[in-house]
């Protein structure tokens, strides 16, 4: 069973972050972050702060990519998928394979804030893509992550 | 500006509403709670409790319903809306009009639950549906709530 114990964020895709940020801050008056790139997934992404859950407003910054090839797909922009928060995403990928679920690459990987994180395949879940990522303090016990809490220790 | 305070729950279509509640409970361990019918709407609906957000999970009940429509465009089900919590519908549709936002049916409309709530049309927001729904223990203003707040106290 994968330990999920809250909702951390809800991605949007969209065609344009600048207003996409603009959009959120005029019409819903939410605060909004400064924009994040993301070169490694060739995306650029902003958050919005709706009461203890975020928005993710994700564009793409090259062609080919994931969020590329759903922005292709829906060029207005879209729900794209639900972050849930775990206390340790290790545990929740072993979790997940244990219980038949399919891990996008295999394991988890580092996000731009640096806690692990993973996508389910959507085929196993109900068609929507579920990221579940390692919330905010919680110990990163992965490869990389050990390395990184090495570090500061 | 529509004053959004929190999300209230994400909604997801799904062509099989018992095998979805087995889903959650079984791989997440999640609370979920009994199927309610919502025939107004041609659909039946549960809840998933993921901390303080809910997942609500829809199934159509008749073709042709707009829930019908998107799952004959997505039949493994997907996401379908996330839905906005705020103190009073009827304020933030004054809101959302006076904001160039599109309400899709023109007014508030009670909910199963009794409470009011709306959804913003996808072209004004980011290609997203958004719904805003008056959250629980908050005074029902609007013309239906007014008596059904009456005939309560």
């Amino acid at each position: 069973m994968i330990d999920i114990d809250g909702v951390s964020h809800i991605g949007i895709v969209v065609p344009d972050l600048e207003a996409a940020c603009v959009f959120f801050a005029d019409k819903f008056g939410c605060p909004v972050g400064e924009p994040i790139d993301v070169p490694g997934q060739a995306l650029r992404l902003a958050y919005v702060v709706v009461g203890p859950v975020k928005i993710e407003l994700l564009t793409p910054t090259a062609p080919n990519s994931a969020i590329a090839r759903f922005l292709d797909r829906n060029p207005k922009g879209g729900l794209h998928h639900v972050a849930f928060s775990v206390v340790d995403a290790q545990v929740a990928a072993d979790a997940s394979l244990g219980a038949g679920l399919q891990i996008i690459g295999g394991v988890p990987q580092p996000g731009h804030h640096g806690r692990p994180l993973f996508f389910l395949h959507p085929k196993d879940t109900l068609g929507a893509l579920f990221e579940i990522e390692q919330r905010e303090g919680a110990q990163d016990r992965s490869p990389t992550g050990q390395r990184r809490n090495d570090a500061k220790a």
